[in-house]
């Protein structure tokens, strides 16, 4: 069945359920594909397609009771794999052979998922930037460190990869490719096997193409029933959430924030401006902070005894780090509990806040970076957020949409999401 | 210098930054100490001595300049050693070599401590419990995840090694043994490298013989000035806290808890009766709840794939962690979380808190293994907390007096608990 790689991984697995579709032939058609586009997308750090090929013939051959039976999944390379090398998108680990299988490559093992290779990551998910370009251009970026997980399911090599965000790292690179990408509230997925940047944040989720998807994942990964099939919900109210760095955004986020407003006014929902108490706006300094102390002792390793297969990068943030007093981290630590106590009176009046998941396109691969400014105070507020890709701009590129969440009441945002990528489809 | 073993890390750097000591030969009185005792003591999980003597000779040929400079350590089995292999208390892990040092062992290398060897560890820091004996009597047990680490300071074959408690791992086995245990603030030490039991309530710590070590030992791991040396601090207020579990503990540890504090009080302390809410009753069970949730998501890779050398305790966490709904896990988080901010309007009159560790004397090795529920609490309430040895009781074996400070005090609580230490002792 040429073409089953388009096929998100809900509908794969109805298929092979149903059996008309093996996981062979969607793992070949995923291959075919990442054939034909990787020399261009370069979103892969391993993958051996005859690996790949033997775990979907071993899954058509077993009962498909799983909810990922036979679907093809991306890893990011921070997340260790017994069976494949794990890189770290450092140079100093290329031998790398974990002695174990990440509890959430275990979770969606057993829920029936072939595991395609593992993406590539910035090393060690910080700011050293790797190789994937953006496979809606591939002269622009993906960037941010969950980028080959982000272009691996924005180009249809795979339906779903995990990806991480400490910082901005799984709605930044969703928003340049133009695919979903979910950060679940902290805390909600185990990160045994997933390398740290910096434990207050790091947050283990995942790309898709599709709502259902991103649910159909969350109830493989956690097996828990909350997640289970069920209707998309309809939000009662959104709230427009500007933030103060509104100003920084190029016009068409920004009227591509207003429109997706107005449609789903015009969808019927209750829209409002919702502006944050004016203390969250440190929240985005307060979490560098926060990273650069914490990634200074979890890199102390690296930075002491193998330096010299570091990247300045690195190198920079554990210095920076070292300069920051615990007194100092304590306090970027109590604000942001602080802000997290005031986020339910912040929401109380709405079910989910829309706001722009960057400050425009995906820059060219000679460009900056780009900032991750609209995104680390919902990381560091440990919100569930989701990128659904917005209307293309200037560039041809696709701009994001970043919605959030209340803490820990991801399965009904997940529908509620579900309801609003209706809506702005239509 | 035959005798060094028993010298406190702190006398031991001191001598050596004088030169009247060198590295080798206080680690060769170490490793004689640990000739005559392993047999008996079963501390050690691995230990090549010629390699801790080894990185003695390249201590004696630096310049003597960290704080731990040619001081050995112990380091829990659970905690990655690049050099060593790292077993993880568990039999299916024996020929693992970790890629990197964790974090903590960086950086007490980074002061320039020797590592002995790694010590005993239960399977996985959980419920299976591992070989080592208590060194104040064989025929009685250590117990509990840091075992060898206890027993090791306990009985002089290293001044500090490092430890972790999830539930009551450090201030039940130093307890046990009559050492020092310190269980810091939730967050305080890196835990990159330390594998996961339970996320929420990990916390790394360490063991020692005196208190000036333990606050040598955090400044050493955090190189953060606010732990640098200094006086002790004189508690203004110290609160009695029976805890709800008050009747369960053994006459002679409630004699022992009460004479601590009229021994307080005649040192000129403020002694009152702290009173819990009544809530915070339920926190020893919703920690087993949170623990049980976050280690069947942590350890699915060994129960679906590597079960036959999983033990029944490990498997059965699991199994109980599975039935645990996603909602039922947010609520035991949610007590937590209300009862921690409570915790500054329970200690608002007082400095520290004095409470049990156990509620008797170490068990015979044939006896059940003895409960955590004057622990388990404090740990979830993420409080620093300190072991510190009380008198011998019936069998002859010490009783441990847990001490508690604020949440994020932990270099204050630690000068104060260094007080505290000078006037039980006199």
């Amino acid at each position: 069945m040429a073409g089953s790689e388009n096929l998100t991984a809900s509908e794969a697995a109805r298929k092979i359920r149903e059996g008309s579709l093996t996981s062979e032939a969607l793992v070949t058609d995923c291959l075919l594909r990442i054939e034909a586009r990787e020399p261009e997308v370069l979103a892969w750090h391993y993958l051996n397609p005859e690996q790949a090929l033997s775990e979907a013939r071993a899954r058509d051959k077993e009962a498909a009771d799983g909810p990922l039976h036979g679907v093809p999944v991306g890893v990011k390379d921070i997340i260790d794999t017994a069976d494949r090398p794990t890189g770290y998108g450092s140079g100093l680990y290329d031998e790398v052979r974990p002695a174990w299988d990440a509890a959430c490559v275990t979770a969606v093992r057993r829920a029936g998922a072939v595991i395609m290779g593992k993406t590539v990551t910035s090393e060690f998910a910080g700011f050293h930037q790797g190789k994937t370009r953006n496979p809606r251009n591939p002269k622009h970026m993906t960037g941010f460190s969950s980028m080959g997980s982000a272009a691996a399911v924005a180009d249809c090599h795979v339906p779903v990869a995990f990806g991480s965000q400490t910082g901005g790292s799984i709605i930044k690179p969703a928003s340049f490719c133009g695919c979903i990408g979910y950060k679940p509230s902290y805390g909600t997925f185990s990160l045994r096997g997933v390398n740290p940047l910096a434990q207050a944040t790091d947050t283990l989720g995942h790309f898709a193409r599709s709502m259902e998807d991103v649910i159909l994942f969350s109830q493989a990964v956690l097996s828990d029933s909350s997640f289970a099939e069920g209707e998309a919900l309809r939000p009662a109210k959104v709230g427009l959430c500007r933030t103060a760095e509104w100003d920084s955004a190029a016009d068409s986020v920004k009227a591509a924030i207003e429109n997706a407003a107005e449609r789903l006014g015009a969808a019927g929902l209750s829209v409002s401006e919702v502006v944050l108490p004016a203390e969250f706006a440190k929240l985005n300094e307060t979490l560098i902070e926060i990273l650069a102390y914490e990634a200074a002792a979890n890199f102390a390793y690296e930075y002491e005894f193998r330096r010299d297969g570091l990247s300045d990068e690195m190198a920079s943030l554990v210095e920076k780090g070292r300069t920051i007093p615990m007194a100092q981290y304590h306090a970027a630590l109590d604000l942001g509990e602080r802000c997290r106590r005031a986020m339910p009176g912040v929401m109380d009046e709405v079910d989910i806040l829309l706001t722009p998941s960057g400050e425009g396109e995906a820059p060219l691969l000679e460009e900056p970076l780009g900032r991750t400014q609209f995104i680390r105070s919902w990381t560091l507020l440990h919100l569930p957020v989701i990128n659904l890709a917005g209307p293309v701009g200037d560039q041809g590129l696709p701009i994001g949409l970043q919605f959030a969440g209340g803490f820990r009441e991801d399965p009904a945002f997940l529908r509620r999401m579900q309801w609003i990528e209706g809506a702005l489809a239509n």
